[in-house]
């Protein structure tokens, strides 16, 4: 696989992940949107149709990783080069900055809408459950639709389960391989990605809201704190790094686990 | 592929896209349906199946295009020869109106009880947040189940947003040709197809409503501007552009970035 | 195909899909239920996914009609041979008799729990929608759960309704055999049929329900007529002949188009 | 198929099995979970995603039979050898348990914040409906996020529906083989099951919340049993049986029901 095959295939990929992942989590969110209040399923079904039309479009270019947690993982498995995974981290972190700059301008006048609405201002942090513990720093009233927050704030909880929501990601890809023809990443795997990847954010996005993707969180969360948006508040830059090591961790345990139990 | 080919798979297949489209519309809008009131998850599965229903039904006549945006799109990447481009449209066009004229037969009585209600004719317009700004034009009580229209009235970013949504549709319908084996729309690229509209929707239809096809929207505007309603309001042509000229440019952008990045 | 193959593949095909059908038909509306007050996507992806079951188990046997309109279909199309018509359409019914009984041994005491509710008997007919024009005749409180009915009854739309959604159906059918290897229906053909089958429901369901399947509405209401349920009231055989005519002119009417449009 | 492949493909599969299954009941259940009240709907695609997760892992390692009632209608029906009936067992009990302690740590901050509010404390049991006969055995306020449990106490019922629930997966799963070219449980084939185990749940899942399997009961009530958690309450060991016995039943009539009716 080309360096530039990965470099374009990983951000546009990325790109459309984010666009979609960002954009029904905008939908969901952000007054006058036609989505609005659409509920759990509507996000864990636009995060999967996320997925595959990011799998889709990057599979057979460079095999749409899309995440460093899957990079990582093959990197350790061996099915990826560990001289290219620079190239592939970088790509994806680029593509999901885009991904999330795109959500802004698709959403541009229900952000200004929600953002100067006296009642959700008086109201912040109004990502109802993002930060209610009253010890946590303010989030601001948007940043869900950028990254993640948990519900409970503990670092080893919080880890614990982007680190177990990771494996269970990862370990689906991996075995991927063993199930295709060897191909890559065909029509089927990524569909059955996807729908996987509804499954982890329906059973295993409660407590954390399910990042399992370390650019999915870092990128936006750049974004976010680089956007003029009115009242956007902070950028909760204390949890930044959990979403960022659980999924990393995760991505490597999937390898190792893989390689000891599946080869 | 012969012109009468085109023809019937185009003017059935979009027929058939436009029934079952405008049909969810009409069953979670109107008063006396089953599904009134069943929410914005039905409504994108429904447009995404509509998809499936019409790629299934001309994929193998057609290639199923079933959306001018989908032609320009292939016509600029080269899978479709430009001097089949007219017929094309026409016969889409052709397709999307009589698909607007069966959900009416379909919900006829549905129609005439909605239509009729004190209730809704009081809070006119009633499509809630269709147009809800206050120098707006008054859209009638059912135009939303013919026709799109914009959360926040805005030309630039309703522009915007509908040739981003249509970009990531086009672009995956042309990575199709990638991953398939060049036999067409195959049955998993129908499917795939279907829930990337599905996914399309619920992350990027909160705005306006996801055209994302212009005769989709145009076809069933001229039907509603013809048929016999009672009380039907005006059919708020003003936006009607928008939803035309921005899926158009955006199956353009998607075919020239196709060109650029993926061949 | 032999006549026992017929038989056999219809009648547990047919009992498979009634007894998912009317399954969540009671799951969602009787008292005691985990699913009531499922709502209208729980319905429509519960029948979806209770074609996927018959056509999946019924498709290596006997080809998986499961529905005298897609027989007839089949028929007129010149897929089926007129002389095993009457075998397929027997077997069907008996298969959907079998099919409402088992649905009442699963939800036994649910039916008892919510007959004998004094609530729900004070307010019949409670199937909310069913029948509530005050001309119509009384339909028993648990009838939903068995066969459709009319929001409004009027027999000349409720019979277009039922023609035009079965011939979407039927039409999805027959272009199976263009779109497969003619290997009969094939894994991937039962899947696209059931999302279908969803989004018909999601789309055309409204007014009447979405019988399309002479033998789904008329082998549950023979069974409902017959069962000893407490205080079941009547089986509304007034409406009966539209669930089985409509269906059956939908049937004949896409055959000949597919004969005609796609041949 | 080795030994050590049975082992390794059934446990590690039928943890991922119940990790998310029963993940999808804590994220609906808990409190301070983003998805609670999430619905039905969640409930049973989770646990359709959750087979889909498990089998895609198990199926090229073991045939990912992860259901004590697949294995004994497989047995009954020839595919698998009755000497590796045991080894398949233990494996599936072992993962089951595993996958609910896992759940545990995923949602443990949910579990004690839920397991210490006065208001649910004050309310148990709290699993609405899971026992609600006053007659019945008094149940820990979150054993249905671990195990099922009646709607109606009857154990008569409870047995028949979990029988017939179990009748229709097994059937499907065996049917596989008919359309399957053969290589065990493809990616399709694990598509389809996981659907099909959707449709269960929606449609039959309401009187008993559809064990289905009895280590995905057995294996977490167990593990519930032993898991020091405050308030936790009984395991309700007088209903357990049935969730055991019924799916035995089951799979075993279905394995005989396919050699009589499709061989």
């Amino acid at each position: 696989m080309s360096s530039s095959d990965i470099f374009i295939g990983e951000t546009i990929g990325t790109a459309v992940l984010i666009l979609l992942g960002g954009g029904v989590c905008a939908a969901v969110t952000l007054k006058r949107s036609k989505a609005q209040n659409a509920g759990w399923l509507a996000i864990t079904f636009g995060w999967g149709f996320a997925v595959l039309a990011g799998a889709y479009l990057a599979g057979g270019v460079s095999g749409a990783h899309l995440n460093p947690a899957v990079t990582i993982g093959l990197a350790v498995e061996g099915g990826t080069e560990w001289s290219d995974v620079p190239l592939y981290l970088g790509s994806q972190l680029l593509g999901a900055m885009i991904g999330a700059f795109l959500v802004w301008i698709t959403y541009y006048g229900q952000f200004r809408a929600h953002l100067t609405d006296p009642e959700i201002l008086a109201a912040q942090p109004l990502e109802e459950g993002l930060v209610d513990q009253e010890t946590a720093p303010k989030a601001g009233p948007v940043l869900g639709v950028f990254s993640t927050g948990p519900e409970i704030r503990n670092a080893v909880q919080n880890l614990a389960t982007e680190i177990i929501a990771t494996v269970v990601l990862v370990l689906g890809i991996l075995t991927q391989g063993l199930n295709d023809d060897g191909n890559g990443l065909g029509v089927l795997g990524a569909l059955v990605t996807a729908l996987l990847v509804v499954g982890i954010g329906l059973s295993l996005g409660g407590p954390t809201g399910y990042a399992i993707n370390p650019v999915r969180d870092l990128g936006p969360r750049i974004v976010h704190s680089l956007l003029p948006l009115p009242n956007k508040g902070g950028s909760d830059w204390g949890y930044a790094w959990v979403p960022v090591v659980g999924p990393l961790i995760g991505g490597a345990v999937a390898g190792g686990l893989y390689n000891i139990a599946f080869k």
